[in-house]
């Protein structure tokens, strides 16, 4: 049976709220995602929350019903409380219906099969984690195989990556990496490495893109590392009309994929 | 000469600090832009503030020099403070070395020669200021004749918004305009309304693109409107191999400026 917290001095409440920061969701290994449609989606992918908050006034959604018993069944706990204490957790004003604390996850290089899928994200030393999120959103959409955090990037599991993952963190796998590991593994097999950079004539529509793809994003404000590019097996140019020489970091990386994806099929 | 402000409760300060507010923004038709590299952009294309502030640390630097004669000459006033007064107008803890102040401007649908651009970016009930400057700035990199903003979209002078342009805001036009009169405009001239959705089989890589395009983007979490939808010359959809049928707007709307722009060039 869900017990019911209705103050803010609650410790599992000041808890939870403090896993907006980022030291104590590494030392918890936990981190939060809301509402219902993420939640659910989470819990398709065997993804159950520890804790689950939900407020009085939705108990008996049947989605909420059905997260309720998940987290039951799993060992969590879920909890009862009102919309201010949801708003708080979730530090939004328009609280959602439901927020989970789940545990955090990460895959490892050695986890990943390379014939199950065409294309691979990398991303090196993102900052930014509504990038991350939206990278991460785009992945799901066009199917790739995982995203490859290379280096020291923002925490995936920041409250505002999440939120722009629109639940694709639990659908995309992740893996963190240093930049070694990463090529001695991806030269372990088959698969071309493609990275977009300004130094370069070579027209991304015309590149010759071979699956198993894998896109490398360089950071938002200094791109890639010259002997990143080095690495490359091709380097790939957007075309820039305007005044500016640059494009969103997540943006380049959606115009890189559904081009890769369309060249793929043919 | 630039006069020197050191103290927070200094009347001018407080008064730009008020424009990370929409309703003073409103009133005063004022905003704020910050950074050497976008105030320098502004100024290449004419747009030089009321009010300059700038660290003393960067008083000697040559660009800095340059916003401030321009200012001068212009009638504004340059104003030398201190990097905490900077970080405070702006609201970020790395401050910037220039923040500007700007009047609004805005172009008129009459003010637009379609002959000027093949691709036109429309965007509808758009509601998150980071998307709106993700789109200026892929505007300014697909050389779009100026982004049309329909219906009730947050607005662009929001400092998040001037950040996530990275300076587009002063290189792509923006009109904003109801739906009516936008397409009895459109309806005045050649134009190929093309909305992306996904009640439609046509894939955006085969449609027949027709110069000049008008991209028509919805709102994030709704779309497109039914018979906004039925205005449209050609719908296309972006494929989604993912859990989630869905993009950020902001990538989905680089996905398909880019098809057009490449689609156009042959």
């Amino acid at each position: 049976m869900p017990r019911t917290i209705t103050a803010y001095s609650n410790p599992l409440v000041k808890r939870v709220q403090a896993l907006r920061d980022k030291r104590h969701r590494r030392e918890e290994g936990l981190f939060l995602a809301e509402g219902l449609r993420i939640l659910t989606e989470a819990r398709e992918t065997g993804r159950i929350p520890r804790f689950l908050f939900f407020a009085a006034a939705s108990a008996a959604h049947p989605l909420v019903r059905a997260l309720v018993t998940a987290v039951e069944d799993h060992g969590g706990e879920a909890i009862e409380t009102t919309p201010d204490i949801l708003s708080k957790l979730s530090g939004k004003d328009n609280s959602q219906a439901v927020v989970g604390v789940f545990a955090t996850f990460e895959a490892q290089l050695a986890d990943l099969d390379r014939r199950r899928a065409s294309l691979w994200l990398v991303a090196e030393r993102l900052r930014d984690p509504g990038n991350l999120g939206t990278i991460l959103r785009t992945g799901d959409a066009v199917g790739a195989g995982a995203l490859i955090l290379v280096d020291e990037c923002v925490d995936p599991f920041s409250t505002e990556a999440v939120r722009a993952s629109m639940g694709a963190l639990f659908t995309v796998p992740i893996v963190r990496t240093p930049w070694d590991p990463f090529i001695t593994w991806l030269r372990s097999g088959p698969g071309q490495l493609v990275g977009l950079s300004l130094q370069t004539e070579e027209g991304y529509r015309d590149a010759p893109y071979t699956a198993p793809t894998f896109l490398l994003t360089g950071n938002e404000a200094q791109g890639l590392p010259e002997h990143y590019e080095a690495a490359c097996d091709l380097l790939v140019k957007l075309p820039m009309r305007g005044k500016a020489d640059s494009l969103n970091a997540a943006v380049a990386t959606a115009v890189m994929a559904y081009e890769v994806l369309a060249r793929h099929k043919g």
